[in-house]
């Protein structure tokens, strides 16, 4: 067993093969095949990144961004025990991921992810403004959902806080741009730069997630040096020993000749669910795209659906095992729990109990994923595993990068721009004009107009 | 508006019509031609339900056991603030996806469902034995997940209470075999019956939802009616004003004639997130099956996928309006919030801001639902929507009831039985000899023999 922090998550792939799984499975040649597409897409890629076009990598170089964000999370944290994280999407999953996994103790992120009122009251209940900071997180600096919960927390803090209540407060929006940036300047409150070449999805590496990080205690230093040694492996093993490149190389040749439309991703332990949803939205956000680089329509993008181990085993997995064949499995396995629970030995005569007594619940439930795995794999359902030493802040870094950068590829062999997203516009746009937003007077009139549609309903 | 519990659950199925999202949408006669299989396999259901082969729907009629489940809950409620939840898959997902909509303030529940020894401690890190209650749930009495974190709760239990432990339990099981009717009868531990023909996805209207229902302090007569509401209407309405066989037509047409082999459950609600959690367990693993009633091999079943909105507009949003072909999108939409929450005027003068304030979130969430909604039937993406009067038990009842009927509906439908689970068999026997239970030695020795296949590690 290494020291903490130099363990690399590693990748089998066994499942994945046509030894093991039949003709839903790929050959060692099909393997072959693709890797060498993904070296044409990497230098593609990599063209991007040196061109500036793409941030998401040098980010773990840029060591004045990471000072000054966790000088700012630890500024807050010596005033808070609990940190409202108003931001939606990329702006929030990344900061909930981290914590989820890390279950630190002294204090804690509430994320402002949404605008049901019910849910905004629950949150704030209870919650002590005098012990409570807010970090506002949006890139355009316009979000409608953050906001509007900006508004209302605003006069919260105020109410509480009086004039000082802006010592309480961080912006985390563009450098240069925005409306957020206006108000933060406006109201003395200090405001921290999403690198211009970084999207939503891809920002749990800046301020966007390093400030929340500090905030929490955690160990940022670890975090990012997690994310360098991946860059570094992913960047550099021959790709028959990449993790990075065979993980998206299986992924994308299953999906375009195996007809595998869905990816499950499918942690087995609690702390990495929200991680998993982390994913869900680098992956569905950045390959669901309607055209490619020439414009021609495509419609490409796997499905990502999150399933927690075992738990789902009692939900999901019959339709794993017997439904379409549309799916590949990709677990996320904990080699070594931070905890571990005893079973006591106790009414052993029962048939049902006699059998755990002595053993643990780590044991049980690497038993529980290898069942499934076994099962899977003679049903001839493709599934891959990554395994993880443990779950600590350079592993949660390894696999930060590791998604960034297998996502990334992806965009590439399927020839499509994954650091957009086109198709969201539409329903904004809508949805501006039914709340009376300026500028949105025409599209207003469209839908009134259109409301007189019968409509069918019973 | 009418008193509380006497409006239904509607549904406004325009955007799956051709008229509004073209080609991929369905015609008139589709649905006419629809409802007409529907008809046929209603009647087959309801040779099943009179033959008491299913029992999810005499449930309802069962005073005895509805009262039982609620003077069970509220005695553990006088005793305890915290309702630990042993139970995994059926066994949790319905007590649970009660709390989340109910948001009680006074109990709670705790669910282990899972193995994950950093989950269990930190789910038991700070309660109070002696003020928690425990439900064990488990219809065959056996699973060994529950069976596991049983063992280590009787610990804990009778360390902190001596032999008075006892008391604070209570075992939700099948009501003549089983290891822990066994174990409850040896300690003195009430057991209450889940009936021999309910299994645990339909199961959330036996003591399994009820107990804990009661517990939380829930009306649980309301949550019966509701569900008897919508029993009646489902089985007396005529097709086409009929919400329960419109919703599984829609479904399964759209699965079967227009690909669409995932459903995107999206609830514009927090609250009843961890109810679509509940559907997905319950359209997942009663639709995914590998032969049909003859023993064809069909592998059928639509893959349920959980979003959020309005937060995965900002996550998923980008793949449904723009990747594939493949989805349908079920919106859950409130028409009245329990709370709202309004939104101040200030910094008026920037464009963001501007026309948010004096409004409030539930109008802002009402709009984002509305410009997704116009946005996906503007793309030719199908979707339909359940418009919720409101958020309470007697609604709850309603929607369990619906989503209960139409699977059984789409099991006949599709020709399979949807009341088995027999793809789960093959885990948990690989399972069992991992874990080295009696009765699985030749298994385990099989095991053995096929751990020496070289693995494909990287």
């Amino acid at each position: 067993m290494k020291a903490k922090g130099v363990e690399r998550v590693r990748l089998d792939y066994s499942g994945c093969l046509k030894e093991r799984v039949g003709s839903a499975g790929l050959g060692r040649g099909d393997i072959r095949l693709g890797c060498r597409a993904a070296a044409f897409a990497m230098r593609r890629l990599r063209q991007g990144l040196d061109a500036g076009q793409y941030g998401f990598d040098a980010i773990l170089d840029d060591r004045r961004m990471i000072a000054a964000s966790v000088r700012e999370g630890q500024r807050l944290a010596r005033l808070a025990d609990v940190l409202i994280v108003n931001g939606i999407g990329g702006s929030a999953l990344g900061p909930l991921a981290l914590q989820s996994a890390m279950r630190p103790q002294k204090r804690r992120l509430i994320a402002l992810d949404n605008v049901d009122p019910e849910g905004f009251a629950a949150k704030l209940a209870g919650l002590d403004p005098k012990r409570t900071a807010v970090d506002v997180i949006t890139k355009s600096g316009s979000t409608a959902e953050t906001m509007a919960n900006l508004l209302i927390l605003l006069k919260w803090m105020e109410r509480a806080l009086g004039p000082r209540h802006v010592h309480h407060w961080t912006a985390t929006t563009d450098p240069k741009k925005g409306d957020l940036l206006v108000l933060a300047r406006r109201l003395g409150i200090p405001a921290l730069a999403i690198p211009e070449n970084v999207g939503g999805r891809f920002s749990v590496l800046t301020p966007v997630g390093l400030l929340p990080a500090a905030f929490l205690g955690l160990d940022v230093a670890a975090l990012v040096d997690g994310a360098r040694l991946m860059r570094r492996h992913c960047w550099s093993a021959p790709p028959e020993k990449n993790v990075g490149v065979l993980g998206v190389v299986l992924l994308y040749l299953l999906a375009t000749r195996r007809q595998r439309s869905i990816q499950v991703l499918m942690p087995y332990a609690d702390g990495l669910l929200q991680f998993a949803d982390w994913y869900r939205q680098l992956w569905a956000e950045s390959l669901g795209k309607r055209v490619d680089r020439r414009g021609r329509k495509v419609e490409t993008g796997q499905t990502p659906v999150t399933s927690l181990g075992a738990t789902d085993q009692h939900s999901q997995v019959q339709l794993y095992m017997e439904g379409p064949q549309d799916k590949v499995v990709t677990f996320l396995e904990v080699e070594r729990f931070r905890k571990e629970v005893a079973i006591p030995k106790a009414h052993a005569d029962l048939a049902s109990l006699g059998y755990l007594g002595g053993r643990s619940l780590g044991e049980l439930l690497a038993a529980e994923k290898r069942g499934t795995e076994i099962a899977l794999t003679a049903a001839g359902r493709p599934n891959f595993t990554y395994r993880l030493p443990t779950i600590n802040e350079h592993v949660l870094g390894q696999l930060i990068y590791l998604f960034e950068f297998q996502t990334a590829i992806a965009g590439e062999l399927y020839g499509i721009n994954a650091f957009d997203q086109p198709g969201v516009e539409a329903g904004k746009v809508a949805a501006f004009a039914l709340m009376g937003r300026k500028g949105y007077e025409a599209k207003a009139a469209e839908l009134r107009q259109a409301a007189h549609q019968p409509r069918a309903v019973v």
